[in-house]
């Protein structure tokens, strides 16, 4: 998260500080301490002024003693502002604020400096649910018994407050400097954050407690940050569309420009989201755990020792990779497949129908009892001196991925009568929207066969949009507009599906004309297909 | 309070029980329980609801325990409504309202019907803090440690609570049936109940912490009441002018009316305000003790046991006498006090300079060492047996009182250049003004010459206005503009008022034509004046 925020983001963040020089009171002009203040915030366009009922008289006593000159901390809640602190006029505390990714298996720390907007500390850690359940189903029916809910819940803020805290001491600053916390989570992890009782999401009708939450003081969750901190959590829209792809939305910027843009957002679903600054459509699909590198044999996510590249000289059958963070490979993640695929039917060792090709004399074709299988790696190579194998059972699985990728892709431009080659942009979360290499990925079939500057990756796009609305209170606008226009399409009982599908589990795809760019080597016409052109296409 | 209030009260109460008949969630139209029942208060025009993040779950339980069928209970807390409770939508609890008024000496409580908007119970308490100082300075002294302002604090709390509790008790009823308490007291009173240091209230430049106060649920405040209700405390418009006064300016109605009117509260000061819709002006002096029958030697307050009022038969000097509560007379109160100078004036027992007439033969009139006095009461009539005296010093107490209040209501009308006689509406204040007899208190010159349908005793504005707010929530923008409108006038440095004071001090002044209806007696021309037209007038 560098090169962060977009440039049309407003410097408008969720936390100001207003130096307010006050006349002191004297008799005929003796208004109270607190009006005093809040009468000059006003005049200087922050009305109205909120003051926990537990703060007045700390702040009225710092007023005072600050001889009325001071810096006012407000924080943005929406019907107003908090009054957080009252500090020196000259040397206010930093103004930091924290963004939190949320996710079932991780959650990811933005800490953000509101004054030069810059992301200046970051930190990643497993959810401490995890020995619950590895997936989120498992822990909701952990969480039935209130105990059990509230023993998700600590140790989820537990582990928050001392991520926290390590992030504050690495910078030699306090918990307190941390003035908001903004929280992208899934519908249920949001639920767990906040002591809510997620059972209703995962039985029809799937409806959550809350789809918008209140802002909620941090003293509330002890979170070793500044107790009257804001904490706002993203409001999902459903059970299935959570306040990360609300995120995830606003970091795209797609709601504020009139070309098409589309968000594939690559988890245990691939969740995609389509439209511009008038409406958006988002739909969910089973494609994801394959392409994140979970599922094949040595699948692995893009973590040190990974093949992330995979080159393969189709003269020579030369194959080359890289290793993520140098070494030896120990596994493939997601990118890497999908290099290896396109690679491998490049150089015809694939057939368009997905197989290995073993009518070719190829030292990395084997034989093994489960069918052939594909050395990435030989044993003298890798970290366990083990042959780097790509199964075909793998590979099918892979296959099957991707066509539901492209076929989920497809579905939702064909509901809103729009093609995938009207797509302006074409961003992709996730560490695997930044590993994947569009070139490659079209060539399989999984990305559409776009110009590659309509892809970006954009890295953790829940994080990143948490991050921008510390930056821009603005967007609260463009959140409640999201939920507000968005339409989610329940792809599970869509049986046009099951068509689309088909046709793209083929290498692109049975129609080669979707795939223009892509040139269909001979060797890959394995044998169950004359020519690709004869393939019954879709329409 | 039994024709408490007025017809141009609107029918808003604070709290509002609204049914609401959801359609169930099901596939397609799976808005969360919350944002469900939100959805449908916005429809009927509440919005925004604001949940306290530790009800969320609480309330979703609610509506899904009701099958979608209830009634909510709204708050209202200005920025929006808060969501007190979910309750099954044919039997909602009784929906109470509670107006505290919250004074030095005592606290009076008023226990509101919001769907009857009656009064159906009412008490009143001893302040609590009266053994730490009977007047408000001793007790901003005591409190300067923070052990003993939070020991003030729960003084008041614990009664305030044991009181609320006894209120509902004797109606069969629940602390939590009341869900909303406004609370108007003086603005020390105001800064006790909130825990607000008030040290620099009754030092130069006499300002409070607030001026105005945050909505606060009464969780925080531990009153065995709703613990979301909401708890509205008064707003102040400085150290000397409590939310008591603006209560009680809505308890007239002067705000929404084009004529003038005017308010008088006397307690430890003669609190005035003057004006009308576009504009109001307010002063405070000394002049209250002595009405009150705080001051003099016999007098009290009007309790059971006082003589409040006092006739006597100028032709055979006969005096007769009526005692609250009947039996035998204990002293005699403000009413009785006003009474008795009007009836020996018109006697002739009086002279225009408010000196006991000696030269009568009068069997009540006595001799002591002290000087002349006025026997009201033989011993034979009163409770203890003694003569009841009202002595020639306590008259020119008295007399100096109604000097200070007839001043200060002078000087407040020639501030905004208006007249006295322009007053279409003339209120009084506190039991002082349910008991006076208007045309007793013309004839000694304490309230101006007007036509008696003028004068309206209220009894106790504040808890009155603090009740019509718990009943018409469109009276919180009458507060704020009384507060922002309100010109607060200092008398204590006005030299103007010993000119004006000089001539006030006589029966009813030194310019008759000022009190046109009030025949002076032949006999009541004492000897230092010849002709009460002839005596000084002044312009």
């Amino acid at each position: 998260m560098t090169q962060l925020f977009p440039e049309w983001l407003e410097a408008k963040p969720m936390i100001e500080a207003v130096k307010v020089e006050l006349t002191p009171p004297r008799l005929g002009d003796n208004i109270a301490d607190l009006d005093r203040l809040t009468r000059a915030l006003a005049a200087q366009g922050f009305a109205p002024v909120l003051v926990d009922p537990g703060q007045l008289g700390r702040l009225a006593a710092a007023i005072r003693r600050l001889g009325y000159r001071a810096t006012a901390i407000l924080g943005f809640v929406r019907l107003g502002w908090e009054l957080l602190d009252v500090v020196p006029i000259d040397a206010g505390p930093p103004l930091l604020g924290c963004a939190l990714d949320l996710g079932t298996t991780s959650l990811a720390f933005y800490l953000v400096d509101l004054q030069t907007a810059r992301v200046i500390a970051q930190t990643s850690v497993k959810n401490p649910q995890i020995p619950y359940g590895e997936d989120i189903l498992t822990r909701i029916i952990y969480a039935r018994s209130p105990e059990n809910l509230e023993h998700l819940r600590h140790l989820l803020l537990d582990t928050i407050r001392a991520a926290l805290s390590r992030l504050v001491q690495d910078l030699g600053a306090d918990g307190s400097a941390i003035h908001v916390l903004t929280v992208a989570g899934n519908t249920t992890m949001s639920h767990f954050f906040l002591g809510l009782d997620p059972a209703t999401i995962c039985k029809e009708p799937y409806i959550p407690v809350a789809n918008t939450f209140p802002i909620l003081p941090a003293t509330l969750l002890d979170l070793g940050i500044h107790p009257r901190a804001p904490v706002y959590v993203f409001p999902n829209v459903g059970s299935y569309f959570g306040g990360d792809l609300i995120a995830g939305i606003l970091a795209t910027g797609m709601r504020r420009r009139d070309e098409l843009s589309l968000l594939v957002d690559v988890g245990t679903n691939a969740e995609v989201v389509l439209g511009n600054r008038d409406w958006l459509i988002a739909c969910a699909g089973a494609a994801g755990p394959a392409l994140e590198g979970g599922v094949v044999e040595r699948g692995m996510m893009a973590a040190p020792g990974a093949i992330d590249r995979v080159r393969i000289d189709p003269e020579t059958d030369q194959l080359s990779y890289t290793v993520l963070g140098g070494g030896k490979p120990v596994g493939i993640c997601g990118s890497g497949l999908i290099d290896l695929l396109a690679q491998m039917f490049l150089a015809g060792l694939l057939t368009i129908q997905g197989k290995i090709n073993t009518d070719l004399a190829c030292p990395r074709i084997r034989h093994t009892e489960d069918g052939p299988a594909f050395v990435v790696a030989f044993g003298e190579e890798t970290a366990d001196g083990q042959d780097l194998l790509v199964p075909q059972i793998d590979i099918g699985i892979l296959l099957k991925s991707k066509a539901a990728m492209y076929t989920i892709l497809n579905v939702i431009c064909n509901k809103v009568g729009v093609s995938l080659k009207d797509l302006a942009h074409f961003y992709v979360a996730g560490a695997f929207g930044n590993h994947i290499d569009p070139e490659m990925a079209i060539t399989i079939g999984m990305l559409p066969d776009l110009p590659l500057s309509t892809f970006e990756g954009l890295g953790n796009t829940a994080g990143r949009g948490a991050a921008m609305l510390l930056l821009d209170r603005g967007l609260f606008e463009d959140i409640d507009s999201v939920c507000r226009q968005i339409t989610y399409v329940e792809l599970n009982v869509n049986m046009e599906l099951m068509n689309e599908f088909r046709g793209a589990t083929f290498i692109p795809h049975t129609d080669p004309r979707l795939f223009p760019s892509v040139g269909i080597p001979e060797k890959a016409m394995g044998k169950g297909v004359g020519h690709a052109g004869q393939a019954p296409s879709i329409g």
